[in-house]
């Protein structure tokens, strides 16, 4: 296999694999998170319903016309409207039974940055309402301190009129250079479904190493928090004990494996 | 004098005093807040501008050519085009040097509760670049604790996707019946000047005397970082240590007090 078609392969497996250990006859709402991987989600979830051809023939039914799907994100709205499934909204299902999303980076502690996509709001608000938040990833996502690989930063986002506070805010809380993320098919800067702004903010590991003066750390918690409370900022990428369980695709484009909360 | 003349002169009253103290010849940048209080700081600047006639003709003038006046709201940045002041932004001005703004209701500790014309974001972000933060109310905006005056509720910016989300947090965190602001000039709820919605959440006298679970108080203060905390808050109208005097237009109609940070 060429590296490509590896890491593909290790999306894949890890959203069949999600699919496959906890979507059974009994589920009914299942929210669709966003990204490269989630695509691989909906493939699973349409097999598994008779409405694309798997190859392997042992598949579980899932009875999808009895289920309805909640997106977090434009992208992952038109994948269940495409492939024609029933379409959900977080006003009408404020309980959701399981979502699967994907993630920027996941550390061991189930905690992840997410929001490469610029969808992180509705992807936190559609986890915080489910029964079981599950993260898919490839094995590039994989790391022992949150901020090692994705190094991109943590991605915030913003509204338009406060972004010039945000960014002085950010420089303050340690960051030397917050980035308005620029759109690349726009001039300017890439608009959220919400219509507002994003910044990447990288604050290098988020080891704990470093002691605020209020008493914070730079732990993933810490960070959320601290970013949370600036004037101006709508969300944060940082999602900090909301996944129960993780599932990596290998480097061997072949294994999966996962990790489980409190393990 | 009616009760509602001496309403309407105690609100200016405060607004031309705090305009007179605090507004001189060196002064180059004002942050011009938002609601009714606030006409009254552009009428007084007006006046000692020599723009506006003034009764007092012992004022001391203004230099209104060369001053830059930031908005907080439409209605303020109206304020400051339809008299002819120059107009200014926040990210090309961001460090101001005084901002007068009015409030729904204002305690001892020169804490306050503002949003009642859903402007708190702009409010909250122009008084923080502001290196002096002045408040002008009338005597009906006193209070000994927030929350007893100004029952509407806390006014909270809000992600149009996450209400449903935001109203249930608000209930588990204390408020019984949250209210998402609905408009008079149009059908559905309000939309702030970013595009977002408001819901107002009284949660009774934040006097303190509630301990939540987290080691939280019902105190301006930590109600403030709950409320921000939510997925789904972009803002929240309460305003804590950030102003350094209040003018309170008296019930006379006649006097106006102040109250100082630290007296």
């Amino acid at each position: 296999m060429t590296s490509k078609s590896v890491l593909t392969n290790s999306k894949r497996l890890a959203a069949y694999k999600a699919v496959d250990n906890h979507l059974d006859s009994s589920t009914r709402i299942v929210g669709i998170g966003s990204g490269s991987t989630v695509v691989f989600v909906i493939e699973r979830i349409l097999q598994r319903g008779g409405l694309k051809e798997a190859e392997n023939e042992k598949l579980k039914k899932l009875d999808v016309n009895n289920c309805v799907f909640i997106p977090t994100s434009f992208q992952s709205r038109q994948l269940i409207v495409d492939n024609g499934l029933n379409l959900g909204d977080v006003d009408q299902y404020p309980v959701i039974d399981i979502t699967i999303d994907g993630a920027d980076e996941v550390d061991d502690n189930l905690n992840a940055i997410k929001g490469g996509g610029a969808c992180h709001l509705r992807e936190k608000v559609v986890a915080e309402i489910s029964k079981k938040f599950i993260i898919v990833a490839d094995y590039t996502k994989e790391s022992k301190v949150l901020g090692e690989k994705w190094t991109q930063g943590v991605p915030i986002e913003v509204i338009p009129f406060c972004y010039t506070l945000v960014l002085s805010s950010l420089k303050k809380l340690g960051c030397p250079s917050p980035n308005l993320r620029m759109a690349k098919a726009k001039a300017g800067p890439i608009i959220t479904d919400n219509g507002n702004f994003v910044i990447d903010a990288h604050f290098g590991p988020l080891d704990g190493t470093k002691l605020f003066d209020n008493g914070n750390r730079n732990t993933p918690g810490d960070m959320m928090k601290q970013i949370k409370l600036l004037t101006g900022v709508v969300e944060v990428g940082l999602f900090i004990d909301m996944a129960e369980i993780v599932y990596i695709g290998c480097e061997d484009g072949i294994n999966v494996k996962h990790i489980k909360k409190g393990e």
